[in-house]
């Protein structure tokens, strides 16, 4: 690490239904991202595919690939032809009957510097990833790279304040959190301006609590209901918070863009010696965080 | 629990120097509350002096009583008179050179129903509260009250997730988190602004991330130096979100004021039940919450 900042891009852009035209996309964005002087880039979560989890369909365990798949393999090339390091969230195969909603982070080389499951799962009307994934079984990933140490998580994981306290306790100073959210065509856009807002306040709350970057990855576009399921309204929105949980950059609801921050190392030293809150923590009166509930 | 919401009362004011003064206000403002059909209402942290932690000086230590002091007998006649639950924080002496920061919940007719020792203490310029106060030892608190179930978890506690999880899985309905937070002198007004939004945001984000209500009760009023600790302007702005983290009542920076919410339990099992955190929390791999640091 011999630089003081870096500089991130936060990749958004809608799912077409072909696997290999969203790679192209990405990989695109992902050049863009390195010519405006990002040195870690991140792709949506599932970057690519449609979010198939809408309905319950077998079929689509065949968009599953593993580690070795031809989709991380053309990222692994795009990450080297930008020189890049860059987080890849994909549907992983890892044995019959055993799939995971997963994320690697490649090095500039192509090379796999770090791994991680999705630990929280949801199942919810048009979000079906019980049926899909298996909670993740790596633990938290935060991982030095060229640039500096990053953290991964995964959508659903963005809601829970143990899963960025464990990330920031692994040494992150960004935690990615590549992201498939919108709105349900039977939400009002009411409800869903609410469910925005929410959305973004208490990712901002996990850089205030931990002192670090937080950058949210989040897709665009409209997808159609299917096999039952209702049609989904992505809302990008896509945005970093800094670790004070100032909004330091913010994607429009609908534009595919490339959107750049800087990580600032001197920031994040300075908030946290104004509030060391880890210096205060009572990990000795925390033993019921490993409960489900009190009673 | 017979009703399916109830009124919540945040008293905010200024410190005079003299303390029976300041419990005269409170009283008065107690009783304003219940006028305007609060049942539940909350004073600020350590309501009854202005903020001595500014410095160390032996001779505040007799500012503090025990659970019979004058100091809560004449807070247990305010809640009796007003006929409402009162959260009372007080400057807590328990043994000779044994202080905490605490609060008590008292009953409409002045029993003792709850009691909390703040677990999160500070050290920092202009806070010198790791001088005076121990940090707690009864862990988190959430008691049942006629009007419902509440949790009082104190200032410095407000920046730990940690906290309002543990509170939230103890049944709080709504956290109350009595302050004392403000601009030092020295600090910029732009600096304040910047701590103040986080200071609001990383509590909405308590809100959203627990699905409850959260209620933070400030002091007003500019508190001038002494034996070298800078002065305090105190930046009131009280404030009530719902599970959603919606801002539903906020006080001004500087009125002596009675803030009214209601919690509402529907609102609660609502917003749990479109975002059932609590049902997807990985306790398994929470361990590393236990640990200072992951390395």
């Amino acid at each position: 690490m011999t630089k003081d900042s870096f500089t991130i891009g936060l990749v958004q852009y809608a799912m077409a239904e072909d696997a290999n035209a969203n790679l192209e996309t990405a990989a695109r964005l992902v050049r863009r991202a390195s010519e405006a002087g990002a040195s870690v880039v991140c792709l949506p979560e599932l970057c690519a595919t449609p979010y198939f989890c809408k309905t319950h369909d077998e079929s689509s365990f065949a968009l599953a690939e593993g580690l070795d798949g031809p989709g991380l393999g053309r990222m692994a090339k795009a990450a080297r032809e930008a020189g890049v390091t860059l987080v890849v969230p994909f549907f992983e195969r890892r044995a019959p009957g055993l799939y995971h909603n997963s994320a690697v982070v490649l090095s500039p080389d192509g090379g796999l510097l770090g791994h991680y499951r999705k630990l929280h799962i949801p199942e919810d009307p048009g979000f079906h990833e019980k049926y899909y994934f298996t909670p993740g079984d790596l633990g938290v990933l935060a991982v030095d790279t060229p640039a500096g140490r990053i953290g991964v998580l995964i959508c659903w994981d963005q809601w829970f304040p143990e899963a960025a306290r464990l990330t920031a306790l692994a040494g992150a100073e960004v935690i990615f959190y590549p992201t498939a959210i919108g709105r349900l065509e039977s939400e009002s856009p009411q409800q869903a301006a609410e469910m925005r807002a929410a959305w973004q306040v208490v990712q901002r709350g996990h850089a205030v609590a931990n002192g670090l970057y937080v950058a949210a990855v989040n897709r665009t576009g409209f997808e159609p209901s299917s096999g039952g399921g209702e049609g989904v309204d992505f809302w990008g929105g896509s945005f970093v918070a800094d670790p004070m949980g100032v909004l330091i950059a913010e994607a429009t609801a609908d534009d595919e863009t490339v959107l750049l921050a800087t990580v600032d190392r001197a920031r994040i030293e300075s908030v946290r010696r104004t509030w060391p809150f880890l210096r205060d923590r009572r990990v000795e009166a925390y033993g019921g965080l490993l409960a489900r509930f009190g009673s």
